[in-house]
């Protein structure tokens, strides 16, 4: 298995997680390929320099690929790898960056055994889709998971590890299901309870428009995810449904019974519950911000209104 | 009534809100005299120049205030206003910038019949409470409800309109109990369902500590309203727990219609009711970047991770 420096990495999807990754590795690997359907997505993937040249032709694309990574949404790599292993040379390493690893990773175990198979998901991201907001910062100081199948040799999760140390990632390994359990609780479930949110105020406003023009950072903060793109997230939630129902069903729970500590009056209760959460909050972002250096980011606090 | 350039404004309570009201008037009125009970808090004020002069006696600090604005959390509000009337000089205005209104303006009711009474809640703030995080930029461009009662006077309310626009905010008549309805479902009740998720996110991490390396961006912004001042939002959920509970219950079903679809895969149902959120969500961003002219704020749009 080559080192990352000699090697061809096939970047298979360009939007923005894929052309990010390309224009943060170009300069670290031997070549970066990039492969997608549209024309544009290529030309301007070239026109920014985030790939080395590019194709629409999938096998032309990853033939000579020692690392090939799957940047699209989670069932079109579903679909990707059942028809992949056949144009792929012996001992390629194949990554993908999907949100989900379970189902990922089982349809990696039907890949050729001279193929070297590896789950990922960079624990990052951005606002809109598409390579127009790609950056090739996106990946530095990220939790960026790896997820081995029993399959997987040391030299294939070394070399996804030094790809990850390449883009500025923190290489993380995890068995798949795992990985799906925690991000169902911490990152599914605040897009869904996001979208609740946004039906619930798009209900009162039903009854009275105004609602709109009072909405303000609070309401933008807890909103935000509601605008993500919809065919990712819905692949998201479909290939994760156990453990986000599991999340939602105790986010439900909680949410009842801040309710009904309110109903009741229970100030005690209330104060305690909240300040709980708070602390919670308050010691996350304080870890986060010493993790990635991001103390006193503007960005990075509650708002009152 | 005097204009506010010859007005002396009195502000009781020297936080977040008040200072930065203090900082915002200081030149655009006759005088500006801070109340707070801390002598840091007067200090800090006089120091960075949002306060004329300061004391920490109300009777004193108020005693020739031709305005009054209550700055302190809703149910201090609420007792300060059962004490001052006795401690101001007749045509006095007394507002306050208490987030529930319906409480406050019943409240104003009891001062006596020289006082003209203003019930207002400017749309904005920011993280942290206290002095320390005072900027005199807050209320540029938001959105400032003021809730006339029915004895308020034509000259009181202009005199109000009058200071909000000032500072650089939007005055808005509204009143006391249609504004409460309206943010109980746009600022209360995200508040509450951010603590709903960080507590289903602390039980997942009681499970499994690994929840919180895998938290990101999407978690912080989610969960950002949940590190928000306890006693600030126990006062602001308990004088509006009706609107509350019902904005909660609403969201509750929305939430549980959500997982509904998810559970049965209801996967073109799921993608309709996800888009028509994402719509919602992209429209009012866009109004809002266009009435503030925020458009292209880095800070403004949601993440994928």
């Amino acid at each position: 298995m080559r080192d990352l420096a000699q090697s061809q990495v096939a970047i298979v999807g360009l939007g923005l997680m894929g052309g990010s990754l390309g224009g943060a590795l170009k300069d670290r690997c031997g070549q970066v390929v990039g492969v997608a359907r549209r024309a544009e997505s290529i030309d301007q993937a070239l026109a920014r320099d985030l790939i080395g040249r590019g194709t629409s032709d999938l096998a032309a694309g990853v033939g000579e690929a020692d690392i090939v990574v799957l940047a699209t949404p989670v069932r079109v790599i579903l679909q990707q790898l059942t028809e992949i292993g056949p144009l792929l040379k012996a001992g390629c390493l194949v990554m993908d960056l999907g949100s989900t690893k379970c189902e990922i990773v089982d349809r990696m175990e039907g890949l050729p055994q001279r193929i070297e198979p590896l789950g990922a998901h960079p624990m990052c991201g951005k606002e809109v889709a598409g390579i127009a907001a790609a950056e090739i910062t996106l990946y530095e100081g990220c939790t960026f998971v790896l997820t081995p199948l029993q399959r997987t040799s040391q030299e294939a999760v070394d070399l996804g590890r030094q790809l990850v140390q390449a883009v500025g990632g923190r290489p993380l390994i995890l068995d798949a299901e795992r990985h799906d359990q925690l991000v169902g609780a911490v990152s599914h479930l605040p897009y869904i309870v996001s979208c609740a949110l946004v039906a619930a105020a798009a209900e009162a406003a039903a009854a009275d428009p105004l609602v709109w023009q009072l909405a303000a950072s609070g309401y933008r903060d807890a909103s935000r995810l509601a605008a993500s793109d919809v065919t990712m997230m819905l692949d998201i939630l479909l290939t994760n449904r156990d453990a986000v129902l599991e999340a939602v069903s105790t986010c439900e729970e909680q949410l009842e019974e801040l309710a009904r500590m309110l109903r009741e009056g229970d100030e005690q209760g209330l104060r305690a519950a909240l300040s709980a959460v708070r602390e919670s909050r308050v010691a996350w972002e304080r870890g986060r911000s010493s993790a990635t250096g991001e103390a006193g980011r503007e960005d990075s606090s509650p708002r009152r209104e």
